[in-house]
């Protein structure tokens, strides 16, 4: 069920497809004059959005939205310790790392203090996700004289040039490239009681043997510790074990691409792969790091960078910046000052239990998944054969969005809800989220075609 | 005489070249262990930077150096337009572009306003110069089906995977694309007379030619319209028009990377391809655009992107983020009301003309050059020969960091003192750069080895 108008992005606004308000309609069309046919908006109707303020975004006519969905701004949007943070550095001084600066050394100090249990060493910065995973990249063919990359099947991992090319949910028009394998993400709720440990083991293996077979050596096995766009998996607990073992024993690395479950929203930990029990020689970081202000980076061995570190000197303009590492020092104080680790593990089982409890009146709800406050809901037309509903889906992200509640949706089927609210989301407002989205899955049902 | 040690930086510490003030040696030691190997300071004496203010910048002992080297804070250190407009939006609504919202359609239409002569059409953002770079030739690849990329042979275009393979000032210890030629640099000071413009016209030829035998089709040629890692090379003024045409006509793109020369600093326009007459397909943008907030991007004709945005979407989290693009805004208002183009002219022609005059007591200035506010001064050990005086350069660039001055080098023979002041430089600070140059070089001179 490929569109091309829509480009394997489930939730993108087709044009033509809805009536829109005059205004709307005026701006979506001056904005594809000046930024081109490259650009997607979200939602059926997009939305036009003014100010924001902790979960709630807000519309010109002063309309709020709770916000279920930005990940970036984890601590809530505009959050003031992170706004007084990079306004006072703003205005004292914003330069680079070629000068001596103290912030940047504390935030990675603060940042290598948050994984004792691994041997993760230095701390490098980006500006972006996507530029962490292409550095990491860099670092891991350079380490081990491979290029060949391992992926999940539904992965992104960003939009450089490099990571493009193993970043298979931006779909089959951007091209893979010829030393990057995919093997299939771990779907549980698909895998009909199979040991999925063994099963991603083995399909690792396979990918491994694969490349080796095209005379590639494998730089790195990556993936997203939660993958995401894969769907949302957290499940089984430490079934990566094998496979990590399996990439190492190939000389290749193992890069736990953090961007998305990094920095507290499992509710478990810091980061997604420690409830995985594996150690990463390189962990990517990005999003939520300066809970909006550009800031990336990776947390790479000593034995990972060293010879990178021989060849290649790293400078990236605005990375490491001192205003960047004074959000992201903000960032790390304020989850652990409001506790938000613990706090996302209370709300997100308030969300994933109350819609667990929606399942017993909805047949579309397959399956309600996640951890902390990262929380899938597959979408199926039949509980039987599991067969998923994109439909339902794209109705549910569409009609939750018009009574006020932002989400979006993932995986291969394009039917998995992907529910990722700012951490400070509170009892009351999980509520919102549920009750909404048992009104969406109503009103969905009886708009169903015969 | 390359060295393993400082990868092919002029101007990198070198680890226990100098005697440093304790507390400098523990926080590089410090630095070193947080950051690990692949970053570098500046200076034989690194500088601790904690305030910057206009063309200052201030460490914690109250010392000022006069910053005549970051191109980034264009406006001068924290400008409190720029501040101000990051500290208003940042405290209202940080996000992303799969919103609407009106600040990056204003951004636009600056931008694309700059450039009434070309058919530029569209703007895309990123945070950095190298994803600007990177995904030009993204969109290079699909438009023309080809791989190939000519740059200059010491040219610099950023750090991602791809942009790497065509940025040969990294060194000799980064590999260049099997995809990618390099011509030489157009070096008036050394063409003995020679036609640049034919000369410049033969080999982006030979390049395509090149490519062609190996079955590569050529995909774009790339230039930094001031040939800054070069060496800055500002003239002949229209010198490009013959390879720009070779390129169009081989079906590959001209790519214009104004990433260092944009925004004004030529002190005639806007942009550097501009003193050029040529026409480019795309323009890639960054350093200066937002005065430290992390901005980049590109201005495409519809041409170049049309089938790019067909296949693929681009979505960039942090890129086009409110508060970025209000800083950007704020950027260009202000060059326009402190009318900062002229001013970079005349200022410019005060630092050309009173380095130019020192010639006649230094022996070693071989040559001043350069537009607006970026100079060149090239240093060299025979004027008859030309040849590059390496030490002589090094010695003006600590002698002057010392002196409270601070500039870098660049070019093939690590010769060219890189000059590159905000544009708010004054006259008498233009003076203070005169002077100290002045006693550097004399300095040096008497102690240069025997």
């Amino acid at each position: 069920m490929k569109s091309t108008t829509d480009l394997n992005m489930v939730n993108a606004y087709i044009p033509g497809r809805a009536d829109l308000a005059p205004a709307t309609g005026a701006m979506i069309e001056r904005r594809d004059a000046l930024l081109g046919p490259a650009y997607r908006l979200m939602y059926e109707h997009p939305l036009h959005i003014v100010r924001g303020e902790g979960v709630w975004l807000i519309d010109p006519q002063g309309r709020r939205y709770l916000d279920v969905y930005n990940n970036v701004t984890s601590l809530g949007h505009c959050h003031p310790a992170v706004t007084e943070a990079i306004c006072t550095q703003v205005r004292t001084l914003a330069t680079n790392t070629r000068y001596l600066h103290d912030t940047i050394l504390e935030l990675a100090e603060r940042l290598l203090a948050s994984v004792p249990e691994t041997r993760l060493a230095h701390l490098m910065l980006t500006c972006t996700g996507s530029e962490a995973n292409d550095l990491a990249y860099r670092i891991a063919k350079v380490r081990t004289g491979g290029t060949g990359v391992i992926v999940t099947d539904t992965a992104y991992h960003g939009i450089t040039d490099a990571v493009s090319k193993f970043s298979p949910s931006l779909g089959t028009t951007v091209d893979l490239g010829a030393h990057v394998r995919l093997v299939p993400a771990p779907r549980l709720y698909h895998a009909a009681g199979e040991d999925l440990g063994e099963r991603f083991t083995r399909d690792v293996e396979a990918a491994i043997a694969d490349l080796r077979r095209h005379g590639i050596q494998p730089a790195a096995l990556i993936v997203d510790t939660l993958f995401t766009s894969d769907g949302i998996l957290p499940e089984p607990a430490g079934f990566m074990r094998g496979a990590v073992d399996a990439i190492k024993r190939a000389g290749g690395l193992f890069i736990a691409d953090e961007v998305q479950p990094g920095f507290g929203r499992t509710g478990e930990h810091m980061w997604g792969f420690q409830r995985h029990g594996v150690m990463p020689d390189i962990v990517t970081l990005g999003k939520p790091m300066g809970n909006g202000q550009p800031i990336a980076g990776l947390l790479a061995t000593a034995d990972a960078l060293e010879e990178f570190g021989r060849h290649s000197r790293y400078f990236n303009t605005f990375a490491g910046n001192t205003v960047s590492c004074a959000a992201a020092l903000a960032v790390l104080k304020t989850i652990e000052q409001e506790g938000l680790v613990p706090h996302a593990a209370r709300i997100g089982d308030v969300l994933r239990d109350g819609i667990a409890d929606l399942a017993s009146r909805h047949e579309g709800i397959g399956d309600v998944r996640g951890a902390g406050l990262f929380v899938g809901v597959e979408l199926v037309s039949d509980r039987g054969t599991r067969t998923p509903d994109r439909w339902l889906t794209s109705q549910v992200v569409n009609r939750m969005r018009d009574k006020g509640v932002l989400l979006s949706a993932c995986a291969m089927g394009h039917n998995v809800l992907k529910i990722r609210p700012p951490l400070v989301l509170t009892a009351d407002q999980a509520g919102m989220v549920i009750e909404a989205l048992d009104a969406a899955l109503t009103e969905a049902r009886s708009a169903m075609p015969a």
